[in-house]
């Protein structure tokens, strides 16, 4: 069984919604890779009632708990408090603690303001954690059957302590066996559909399975159990592949990070010297902008309305492959990429109407080419527009299209 | 005294730190501005007692509660049957559920799965709420002292809803007198920079100030409590928004809600029937596609390397006044916006260097002007681009440029 882990943040900010609790996100993850299983985040305000009751509620349910803020100077910052009532452990100045701080004032040419003294103020028995980084040390100390460790909130500091001072004490405290992470990323399918094309895949009941719809791609997650068979784990992750088809376009964990629609791009553009024009419609200048810095892109040129376009109105499939290999010419690029879209400007704004999208792409080897629908509210469609447009482009580079 | 509010997540996804949960926030300031004292956030992952024991646990603590996650189609999505076993109501078919559903996917021209009809079971005594953008509708009931409300996880399905169905009977259903949050919207300047402007701003200590950056602006908020002097409180917003100066560019609460950038230009678009063309190079398509569905836009072109520019390049100031002059006469605008920037491709990608942005906009007047430094990563450097040129425009519309 892993140990138990939960995060708590404190902060009138946090609760009141003004700032966006990264650190809960970015100590699960670290917590997780360890091989914790993180089972709650909290955040309470500043205040001391609050505060001494999800502390005397964490250390009766958990093994270990990472906090974080509360440990500034002002009267706000109540953590050590509430920590001294939660245990019974009275709070007692750390002399070295002092001197730190007040080496960090000296250092800056100033005197420390009497209201810092209350930070080297530690309950009786806990272990102190050294900020290199500002006033606030942390501290550690096991009440009932948690390990708890207090950090301030500021973000760096937080995380330079956590990975310098505490991640090896952890390793040392615990017993842990890290699972294993599958994601395979795949765009232009649902959650559900991918669902259905996995009902056939029988899988050893210790590993899990799971989901998650992000704005461009839905993630497919298989977790493997520290210790599982290398062998097995790959066909099981071949198995799920192969079933949910080509809309994969990465598959991260197996061997290292694949990375997101554009990275796998990119490495193949590069790997196989390719350069790029675009022309697009429908996303009006956001498949461009999602080529930021990548330099096999050679021209961006957008139409805001399909109806400018000297084209076969009423045949938009084949007049993205005609405008395809004209841009490839007329731009002198070995791939061109063409997004055009059917419908007017009252269907595109319209949540409850779909477009049509028509991509084509020209290679030296001829046009492929993809069609799809994209609903929605009208940022998801640009998004949708400027993501199966790059679609295209990447099954060609994996040598996935018709 | 204020009615109290918790927030709970529901993911394991959140709880492995996978995503950041931006949703606490955003109900967390909402249910604030409302008149709720909100007390924690709670995220637990995917697991039926985890669920449980905190619905159990909430439903003694607070007197509502909002819940996001958990009521999609698949096996690890188990809100509805923990809420179930909480409650003591039995899971029921809503047939109108279902028939939404089923005509979701009817609409796109697929069959609905069948994992999808779990969707459509909420508790008995549940009340629904209607997703007009997705599958999983959302439920409300009360259990013990609270009323909570379940929504989808999906940012903007989960904000629509909430916005559109939950509000209002949250204010029917409660006794609330909401402070007056008042928010400047600034574009161009820091957070610290606008704290020095702030330096001398009197305000009486009733009166909370606060601050947030985002992506594209820095908010300024001013929490009035309820029954403060509606004349004072003008006069205290007014003065603050002198001592930061021209790059206010929206007000919101007092007089309504004024909106983002993007609204704020497309208002005085529409009001004075300009049209616009623009050119831009460091945004790479940002800028047309932050303008996306506003039909004043009427031309957009990108530079992918102003070196390709027949400009001269030793005076990128002067040059993008020459350019926009002649993209307005070509583009047969009445307003054409250029954005270019000096500094080559490396700079661009390093985030401790700067590039120095050039923008110029042609009026039937002549031309104005600006320039900028940007910093941080290529993607911020990205949207300062296409902010500070949209924000050159939104001077010129309200008649705020030198």
């Amino acid at each position: 069984m892993k140990p138990v882990a939960e995060i708590f943040s404190q902060g009138e900010e946090v609760i009141s919604g003004q700032i966006v609790d990264h650190n809960a996100a970015w100590l699960s993850e670290q917590l997780t890779e360890l091989g914790f299983a993180v089972k709650r985040h909290t955040a309470v305000g500043d205040h001391l009632d609050d505060l001494v009751a999800l502390i005397k509620e964490i250390a009766v349910r958990a093994d270990c708990c990472i906090c974080t803020g509360g440990l500034g100077p002002t009267t706000d910052d109540l953590t050590a408090e509430a920590v001294s009532i939660a245990s019974g452990f009275p709070l007692r100045l750390d002399e070295s603690a002092l001197q730190q701080i007040r080496q960090f004032f000296a250092w800056r040419n100033r005197s420390m303001p009497e209201a810092n003294c209350k930070q080297a103020m530690l309950p009786e028995k806990a272990i102190r954690i050294d900020n290199a980084y500002g006033t606030a040390p942390g501290f550690a100390l096991k009440i009932r059957r948690c390990w708890f460790v207090f950090l301030p909130g500021v973000p760096f500091e937080m995380k330079a302590m956590f990975t310098a001072l505490v991640v090896q004490p952890l390793r040392d405290r615990f017993s842990l066996s890290p699972d294993c992470l599958i994601t395979l990323r795949s765009i232009g399918i649902g959650e559900s559909a991918i669902q259905q094309c996995l009902e056939d895949l029988v899988l050893p009941s210790s590993v899990q399975l799971g989901f998650r719809a992000v704005p461009d791609e839905v993630l497919t997650k298989l977790l493997f159990p520290a210790g599982f068979d290398e062998q097995e784990k790959r066909v099981c992750v071949q198995r799920a592949a192969e079933l949910i088809g080509d809309y994969v376009f990465a598959i991260d964990g197996l061997d290292g990070t694949q990375g997101d629609l554009i990275e796998v791009i990119s490495r193949l553009m590069r790997d196989k010297r390719h350069t790029l024009a675009v022309l697009e419609t429908a996303s009006q200048g956001l498949l461009a902008a999602k080529c930021l810095g990548r330099d096999w892109l050679r021209a961006a040129e957008i139409s805001l309305d399909t109806a400018d376009l000297d084209i076969n109105q009423h045949d938009l499939a084949n007049a993205a492959r005609v405008l395809a290999r004209q841009l490839r010419t007329r731009r002198q690029t070995n791939l061109a990429l063409v997004q055009l879209y059917a419908g007017d400007q009252s269907d595109y704004g319209d949540k409850d109407r779909a477009i049509v999208l028509y991509n084509a792409l020209a290679t030296p080897k001829g046009v492929v080419s993809s069609r799809h629908h994209a609903f929605g509210a009208i940022k998801y469609k640009q998004n949708q527009a400027a993501s199966l447009a790059l679609d295209l482009l990447r099954r060609y580079l994996q040598d996935k299209c018709l």
